[in-house]
């Protein structure tokens, strides 16, 4: 049942004790919030708690701008709460960049343009001019910033002050051909998102097409992860595979791929927006 | 459609050539062979030529014991085939080889005592007496060869000599945790099928479980391939994976893994009992 | 991380209401119970609550035999609740039902046998003598039960009579071809697992891969569900596909679903067995 | 490797006989043409043949005007062959129904554009107005053909004029919300595919998510299938699964089904294309 009124989200991570669960949700309730998802999961290993709950506004007593403060005041201070909070009337605004190739592109503005997602898409921005035209029929903003060897920080400066100036909250990296640098991927932790075309940790690297057709293994993969300063070893969001034959060339492996690289870093988008992932120590929890 | 009549089944592997198919299929037919299977595959890119044939040897003409002196003779050696000539009322004989862990053991031994593989099992063998009394239960000889740092070779010439005595085609490693030695792998080229606890070429060597766990995958597997003397590098057979969450332990996902790794071993048995695999090139040709 | 100390699990279904979450957590916690697992859900649209929790008894300071008493008093009869209390030290005695297919019971007895089951199988039950040597293996009570159309509910009495001497849980349905009376089943409610050889409800009752491949599908399933009186119609617990081909026989379908019945079948046993199953409505609740 | 050069394609289907292979692959090399795909079955129950050769034209002896000539007269009549011939440089043309959802038009019209797909699509038609837009941003043009229950057979004979003034091929119902006629049918027999959002023979009919919401099933699915006079039981060419838990509602269900759909039409429209399916006896042979 989708609700249409206004709700809270709470993604919660802290040390785990006993009652934290008991905790938040008495503080929902108490101030009259109505708990309309609510999911927590606790690492038994490392002893670690995990929640994500979401209120509706209706009758919440606390005023909205309120909440971050007494939530610090009256919980998160005393169990040592990493949190974010959200509103679901505040749509994330999610950039994306690509060079050549469309099939991701395609796949997240068809479930922008449809509805499907929740979100803001104010920009792509791309190395190459290729992609302009989808940019254009999807009625959004592209920019174009060819990247060298030499100009790669310099070019990346105005990235990030375009991305700024469009209030980005996230971006998504559609088979963008270019490693970011460390300093971008500072400044957006657990907020890039790529797509990598095998299955991790299997093929790290580029041409991984190539070196799965080479290797004779029997199935391919696609993974999105969060970028972090290592390549390719960022915390995983979805993974999935598909079997192949002997028969395979690396172009068919190239075709039967996209299908997998598009449906897989939509999921991770899907899940990013719905405020579902929780990243820890190169590692996500995704709430259903 | 399962035929009763005995069969002969000729598996192919030559450069290509136009014409080769219908070499193969007149010489069958014109000696009063009914083809009751035929696959084959060409790869493009490196002019190979691949097939797998089976015919009745009921009106067949050549004697059995001079189908493979005539077909070298009129054919195999003006192609440059390399080829393998079963009957199938000459059922393979196979031995595993396993450590502590029964679960691909059973589910082999199940296969075989329910007829659901043509194949003798004339021996078990394996470094440890735990499984000793599974193999009393179905009935088959038990062996085991305790491996030390010291008395790797000398055991494993034992295990050979055993292998011979039982007149052993081939050799599946059901989590048998010892790597065989070079001189081992090389008298049974093609003929040592093991299972891998993930999807090669991730997490190679030992404990790939608490690999993946570590590195926050998102998917676990197992790969069945053919032993060579380079650790998990041989051709792959069969790969399969399972989806797994945050909220997998190490110990979730060797449950979880074990039922991947059962079936992925006994389909790669499977397709070789049938004779349906070639390997090549570091790679496998599987026959549907 | 398996727990070696004793627990307690506690199944709820009841409708909802907030704070139900933070009454039964508070009631354990406060009593010192440590809870080591914790999933609930909450079905919005029919207003009803479904939770699992898990704590150990270590420091509880309720006695294991006044906890039905107390919950129940404290808390159930107020919150409308259907429970069920288990306690981990109790293993939970099951039954299975064979004919002549061997292969999903070789892979439950494996399971067993190898430890990874918690449960105790005092019997086996079958209408044919053909298992009977599977059974003695694995030192396995065995009884032939004959089934014709005229002695059914007589023969169905005898056997009621045997489950209970052996004070048996539930009864698996492991390929039993014959269909239990409606008094059978209620004797046994939610309490017999059958594995039907299609994907639900698609092919419903007999030779579902002869209906299989005359419809030309391209993926053949198995599904595991409780039994009802409703033939093939009860909560469906774990479902599984795999695809064919235009190649595939109904020989070929009948030994490759013979794999997705036994894993299927087992998935639903092994969370039957860890009490993580919660039927409703003819549907279930499977928690993690 | 993905030859550049013109090929020809024929699809081959009739009785069994020992030697069609060699007859059909002797036509070819005698005559100069290299073949660089071949692949063919044959269903022994029902003593059929099936074939699909392509081969290069660059050296080919006989003209391509006369190939279809030549290749009846001399083999298909003797052989009571039902063929098909075509030109790779000859690209399909598909029309695309559609209603109000854009998942599956986007999917294809994403891999028209970046060229995955070689097909022709001169025309989007539709019974509603809502997606003009979209066909517009590709370049396609769109009629809109109000249905009601008193106009479908009017409506129809403009679409099918339509069709023919755009010479168009096949059709395919991405998720197009009538029913068409059987004179619609018939006209375009094999050449009409369609996306059904369940896995068929399972939910037949209107609004399978709900209907298995509903039954409590734990895998939704899709189904793409040549259309014939029977609703929903024309020949199936592609069908895919997903998993789903007890927490999915006819909401989730929906959209988790849109990515199932989508790819499920295009695999088999992709086939298509490639002129890879032969239906027969209301089954698909889909050659790799």
């Amino acid at each position: 049942m989708i609700s249409t009124e206004n709700t809270a989200i709470l993604l919660i991570h802290c040390p785990d004790k006993q009652g934290i669960l008991a905790t938040v949700t008495d503080f929902i309730t108490i101030n009259k919030g109505n708990i309309i998802y609510l999911d927590q999961w606790v690492n038994k290993e490392e002893e670690q708690f995990f929640m994500r709950v979401e209120w509706s506004l209706d009758k919440f007593e606390i005023p909205r701008e309120k909440i971050e403060e007494y939530f610090t005041t009256l919980i998160a201070n005393r169990l040592q709460m990493k949190f974010s909070l959200y509103f679901k009337d505040q749509q994330p605004r999610m950039a994306i960049f690509v060079s050549k190739m469309s099939h991701c592109l395609y796949d997240m503005l068809a479930r922008h343009a449809s509805g499907e997602w929740k979100v803001e898409i104010p920009v792509i921005i791309s190395n190459h001019q290729d992609l302009a035209p989808v940019a254009k029929n999807f009625g959004i903003e592209f920019h174009c910033f060819p990247i060298t060897k030499d100009n790669k920080l310099e070019q990346e400066a105005k990235e990030i002050a375009l991305l700024k100036q469009y209030q980005v909250d996230f971006v998504v990296l559609a088979r963008y051909m270019q490693v970011l640098s460390t300093g971008f991927v500072h400044q957006f932790k657990n907020a890039v998102i790529n797509i990598h075309h095998s299955f991790l940790p299997a093929f790290i690297g580029a041409k991984p097409y190539h070196a799965a057709h080479a290797r004779g293994v029997k199935l391919i993969g696609a993974t999105s992860h969060y970028v972090t300063e290592d390549l390719d070893e960022g915390p995983i969001i979805e993974q999935e595979v598909a079997h192949i034959t002997h028969k395979d060339t690396v172009e068919t492996l190239v075709l039967k791929g996209q299908d997998l690289e598009k449906i897989v870093l939509s999921r991770g988008v899907g899940k990013h927006i719905e405020r579902k992932i929780l990243a820890y120590n190169n590692r996500t929890v995704v709430f259903d």
